[in-house]
C-alpha cells in the first residue's frame, strides 16, 4: 500500500547516497520506485540493495520524479523531465535553491517549457548526509528526524506541493517551508560558512608540526570535522550560491580585518576592546543557535567520567546512569594523545548533575 | 608521602579553576598545598573544598610556588614569587608562554632579578579546562590524560624542570618538553585560529532568521562550540600572542580574499579550480590531525543508531555493543531539530561495522 499523496511509480534520478536512500525509504513504505543513473554500476548497486527496479524505456510513465543528480546537473535533468513525462511531479533535492529555480523560468522563457509544465516542478532541500558516499552507503532512514525545505514557486501545482511533502514526512523528516531566496541564504550561513571556515582552518595545518598537532584537543577536532567533505561536491555547492556567500563572506573580511589590526598593535589604546567585542559578538551570535529538537538553547550541565579504552566501559558507565534515572542529553567522548583512557562527557539537566556525579562515584567511578 | 621532585610545601597563587584544581589533585598525591588568591571568597571556596590550607604570612616558606593567575599578570607574580622566596621553584600554567618568560627576562636586565634567581623559573601550559570556571568547578583529575607542555629557558635549573614535570606527572598529565616560541606558535593554530574561526561564524549568525537557525545541524554546532568562551580570557590569551596570531591570520585573510575573488565572479576561468584547490588544502590540512590517544589518523567507521530520548536507550544500545564484544572508538549524538528521537554515531574499527550492524540490527536497533 503505497502512502498517500506520492503519485506512482516514483522514479529516482540519480542514485548516489541520496537518491538511493530515497529509493530505500520510500519502498519500504510500500512505494512503487525505478531507478536511472547515467553510471550503469552505481544504478546496478542501487538496485542491488534493493532501492528500486531498474527504469527503461518501456516502463509505466513515473507519476513523481525526484532528480538527485549532482547540483551542477539538477536543473537540466529537472527540465527534462518536465518535458518528457507530461504528467508527472517533478522534484530536485540539490543543495542550493535559486540557480535551479531560475534555469526552470529561463526555460519557460525561451519557450523551452511551457508556463504548465514548469508548474509541476518543486524545489526541495533535504538536510542529511554521512560521511561517506555512493549507493552503497545509503539507509532508508537516513532522513530521519532531519529538516528537509521545500521550496514551492508561486503558481507551482499543489499536487506537486503535496507529493513533496509526503515524500519528506514518509522518510520521517520534518518539512520546513521556504521560499528559494530564503532557504539559500539560510544555508550559506548555517552550512556554507561553517564548512569554509573549517577549511580555512584546516588549510593553515598543512605545515604544521607534528610536535604541535599532538597537542590538538577537541576544540581544534570540532571545528575542522567537516573539512573533510568532498571539494567536488563542495565547488558545485558554492558555485551555486556564490552571491549569498560573497555577502556573508565580505562581513567575516570586515571582522577578520578589524581584528588584525589589533593584532597589529594589541597594547594600542581600544584594542582590547575591539578584541573583547568580537568575542562577545561570537558568544551573541553562538547563543542563537538553537538545542536539542529545536527547543531553546540550554547550557546542560556536563558530568565527565574517566573510562578505559576497553569494551564494555562506555555502556556500563551508561547503564549507572540509567540507573540512577537521570537521562543523557547529549553525550561525547574526549579523546587525549598519549593515554589509553578517554573522557565520557555526559550532558544532564543543570538540577541532576550532582545526584549523577554522587551515584556515578559511589559506583566506583572517577568522575572529573 | 609526598610526590618525590616537588619541593613542599606547594604554594599555590591564585585559586580559580586551574590553581584549584591542581591543588586538588597534589593534595591526593600526598603533598603540601597552601592556596592564595587575591579574592578572599575565591580562595575560601578552594579552601573548602580541600585543595588546600590558606597561605599566611607566618606558613612555611613555600618550595615550589605554582602561579594560576590570570594571564595578564602572571608574569608579575612571577617576578614577585622569585623575588619574595629565595628557594623556591616557581612555575605558570598560563597559555602562551613567550610573553611571560619576556618579562622575567626583563626584570633580569633591568635589575629587578638576579640571573641566579631566574633560573628557579619554568613556564608551563596544561592543555585542560571545562566549559565552567572558578574553584566550585575544580577537579583534581581535570588533567587526566591532558597535554602538559614544559617551556624551560635555558639555564633554568634542573631541579625546577623536574618540579614541574613531576606536577604535571602526578595529576596525570603527558608532558611535552618545548620551547616557548615553538609552543605559542602550536597553540597559535591549534587553539587560537580555531576559537577566532568560531568566533567570526558565530558573530554572523547574530541577525540570523530563527528559521534558517532551526535547519542548523552538527556542522554549525561543532565548528561554533567554542565561541561560547569567556572574551575576558580570550583578550589576554590573543593579545599576549598577537605575533604568531597575526601571522596566521594574514594567511586566512590571503584565502579567504582569494575565495572572495572567486566567488565575485564563479563562472570565471579558473575559478572553480580555485574553489576545489582550497577545499582540497582543507582535506590535506585537516587529514594531518591525529587520531585517537595521539594515533595515526584513522578513518573510523561510523554505525548509527536511532534512540528513542528516554532515559536507558543509549545505555541499552551500548550494552549490545558490549555484547557483541566491539569496542566503541569514539562517540556522539547527533540532534535534529522537531522529532523527539537522537541518533548514536559510534565510531568503531572499519573491520567490525557489518557485524556490529548485524548484530545491533538482531537486536531490534534501528540502523541507520
Amino acid at each position: 500500500m503505497a502512502p498517500r499523496g506520492i503519485p506512482e511509480p516514483v522514479l529516482i534520478r540519480g542514485t548516489g547516497l541520496l537518491g538511493a536512500s530515497i529509493g530505500l525509504g520510500l519502498r519500504a513504505a510500500g512505494a512503487e520506485v525505478l531507478l536511472h543513473d547515467p553510471s550503469p554500476s552505481a544504478q546496478a548497486v542501487a538496485v542491488d540493495i534493493g532501492a528500486g527496479h531498474p527504469w527503461e524505456e518501456n516502463c509505466p510513465q513515473p507519476g513523481t520524479v525526484v532528480v538527485a543528480s549532482p547540483p551542477d546537473v539538477t536543473g537540466q535533468v529537472v527540465i527534462d523531465a518536465l518535458q518528457r513525462f507530461p504528467d508527472a511531479v517533478v522534484l530536485d533535492i540539490a543543495s542550493v535553491k535559486v540557480a535551479i529555480a531560475a534555469e526552470v523560468q529561463a526555460a519557460v522563457e525561451n519557450g523551452a517549457l511551457s508556463p504548465a509544465q514548469s508548474a509541476r516542478y518543486v524545489g526541495t532541500h533535504p538536510m542529511a548526509g554521512r560521511e561517506r558516499s555512493g549507493p552503497v552507503a545509503a539507509r532508508g532512514q537516513l532522513f530521519t528526524a532531519a529538516p528537509w525545505v521545500v521550496c514551492a514557486a508561486e503558481g507551482a501545482e499543489d499536487r506537486a506541493v503535496v507529493a513533496a511533502e509526503e515524500i519528506a514526512r514518509t522518510l520521517g523528516a520534518t518539512v520546513h517551508r521556504m521560499d528559494a531566496a530564503d532557504h539559500d541564504a539560510s544555508v550559506a550561513l548555517i552550512s556554507h560558512l561553517p564548512q569554509i571556515a573549517a577549511s580555512l582552518v584546516s588549510s593553515r595545518l598543512q605545515e604544521t608540526p607534528a610536535s604541535a598537532l599532538a597537542l590538538a584537543g577537541n576544540g581544534l577536532r570540532d571545528t575542522t570535522r567537516i573539512a573533510a567533505s568532498d571539494p567536488q561536491l563542495w565547488v558545485q555547492i558554492l558555485a551555486a550560491n556564490a552571491e549569498e556567500i560573497r555577502r556573508i563572506l565580505y562581513g567575516v573580511r570586515e571582522d577578520l580585518d578589524r581584528l588584525i589590526t589589533t593584532m597589529e598593535d594589541p597594547t594600542a589604546p581600544g584594542a582590547r576592546l575591539d578584541i573583547a567585542q568580537l568575542m562577545a559578538e561570537g558568544n551573541a551570535g553562538h547563543a542563537r543557535i538553537p538545542g536539542k529538537h529545536g527547543a531553546p538553547p540550554q547550557a546542560f550541565a556536563v558530568v565527565t567520567v574517566i573510562v578505559d579504552d576497553t569494551p564494555g566501559q562506555i555502556s556500563a558507565v551508561l547503564h549507572d546512569v540509567g540507573e540512577a534515572g537521570v537521562n543523557v542529553e547529549d553525550l561525547r567522548m574526549d579523546h587525549s594523545a598519549g593515554h589509553e583512557v578517554g573522557m565520557l562527557e555526559i550532558s544532564v539537566l543543570p538540577g541532576r548533575r550532582q545526584e549523577l556525579t554522587d551515584a556515578l562515584t559511589a559506583q566506583g567511578w572517577k568522575v572529573v
